[in-house]
């Protein structure tokens, strides 16, 4: 079984736990609605490759994408974001309603730390590290990470004095915070040391930033209909963005950069974190 | 210090923490509204009573708090039950507007699980039943818990055929579960053994009942403003509520029996359950 396969089946176990119907419908529908499982993977990952085994980290693995979807769910809200769709279909609200979509975000986000607590006693021999790792993916997802970012993002639209020094704040938490803990959380239950724990964080900033960066060119330089979509957007929430601040030319020249540091900071890995270098370079030429 | 100083000098202390200023003073805003501090209450009061000490249960019950407030604060949004005022003041919504009140409850969910996990490590020597507790609250708080009563009682607004056994199930969820994970929390990290966790869990589900019962027939026998705004509720939202269904008077019976049955489950804790007790029949007198 690959690792998405292990990803995507706990995912479905988790979500047939006895949840009411309705209710778990509404969170299906966004969590199983595929997407590339990038927090998941780069958990698994980072535990393979500090020698511990992916079922330790399954569990922080599947918290991390309930924790991710919740928030595309309430980003795409009327009051937030307004985006009537997500991944080729209806978004959340769309399909079930406002109170709906609110309640299955706010499912979302509590059920996923029901998984990691109620699953923690499986884990007893690890248990100081597991609960650690835990505690980086809440604050990741937080108000000093993900939450703060999402507010610091809103609170700028439409801002035309907001600079470089701001964007970087938005997209370290916005992004990046979830992403960093998503790699450190599955280094602390694998086996990571201090100085790894320190280069999986290097490797964190740097790919959440690319991420970022590479997201934003591809909003800007998709296709037709995105181009659109972006445009049709921005005339309402103009968002501060990497190729609005510094240009295309630049802002690639940046991704290229973030993708360097990305793998730089994997060095202590050798050949160990050969599938984080091929993710940064198949990362960086999604923009290309 | 009584119990309630010590759980608003720690939500303070929480609450200070390095959070961005904006997000956090729409967090403070309605965390630190007052109230009667009733899960939190519940929390400390249990483990003292089960011979624990009050800071080991601290974490815990504020973390309570912060998750009954994200609910208050996404219940009253607009696409909820859509109300302007929240203990005599604009609800976070109408202070702060709709997607940072969206955001402040995202936050103060999150931050519920970040407290916990981040103060996990002071509570090694008791880690099993702090994180058992710790799940009790997730639990209690999750999709098979308030959000699904929540999600109940949203679909059967208007619904001419609900009945008792709906109306059961919405309030043991919407308002017992939280309740019950107080109680269950506390007694877990104090020393409860498994008959006293049983009679804490019994009276949860009674005291649970008790407080919405008589949440009702506040609500329809409050003063003129509170019968006026409920009214007016009604005309757009009609909620499934006790007297609504068995009339002012057998409700009346019904909270004097629940307040009965909350007080007989503490049997096995004599003298030392004279706070619960106490409670249980402030909570009654507040609807006669």
């Amino acid at each position: 079984m690959t690792n998405l396969e292990r990803i995507e089946t706990a995912l479905r176990a988790y979500l047939s736990a006895n949840i009411p119907e309705p209710l778990c419908e509404a969170m299906k529908y966004s969590l199983l609605a595929g997407g590339k499982r990038l927090r998941p993977m780069l958990c698994l990952s980072a535990c393979e490759m500090t020698g511990g085994s992916q079922e330790a980290a399954l569990p922080l693995a599947c918290a991390l994408e309930m924790i991710h979807t919740y928030s595309l769910i309430h980003d795409d809200l009327p009051c937030m974001d307004n985006d009537d769709f997500r991944r080729g279909r209806p978004s959340n609200h769309k399909a079930f309603g406002e109170a709906n979509a609110l309640l299955a975000g706010d499912g979302l986000l509590t059920y996923a730390f029901e998984v990691i607590l109620s699953e923690g006693p499986k884990y007893i021999d690890n248990a100081p590290r597991y609960y650690e790792a835990a505690a980086q993916i809440a604050s990741g997802a937080g108000v000093k990470g993900m939450v703060a970012g999402q507010w610091a993002d809103l609170s700028n639209e439409n801002n035309a004095s907001a600079n470089a020094e701001m964007l970087s704040y938005i997209h370290a938490r916005k992004t990046g915070a979830l992403i960093t803990a998503a790699v450190l959380a599955g280094g602390l239950v694998g086996h990571a040391d201090a100085m790894e724990l320190a280069a999986l964080r290097d490797f964190g900033t740097h790919f959440g930033l690319l991420f970022q960066i590479t997201d934003d060119l591809l909003d800007v330089e998709g296709n037709a209909e995105k181009v659109g979509k972006t445009l049709g957007k921005d005339a309402a929430h103009a968002k501060l963005t990497y190729p609005g601040l510094y240009g295309i030319a630049e802002t690639k020249k940046m991704a290229g950069r973030e993708a360097q540091s990305a793998k730089d900071a994997l060095q202590c890995f050798g050949t160990r974190a050969a599938w984080f270098l091929k993710l940064a370079d198949q990362t960086l030429l999604r923009s290309f």
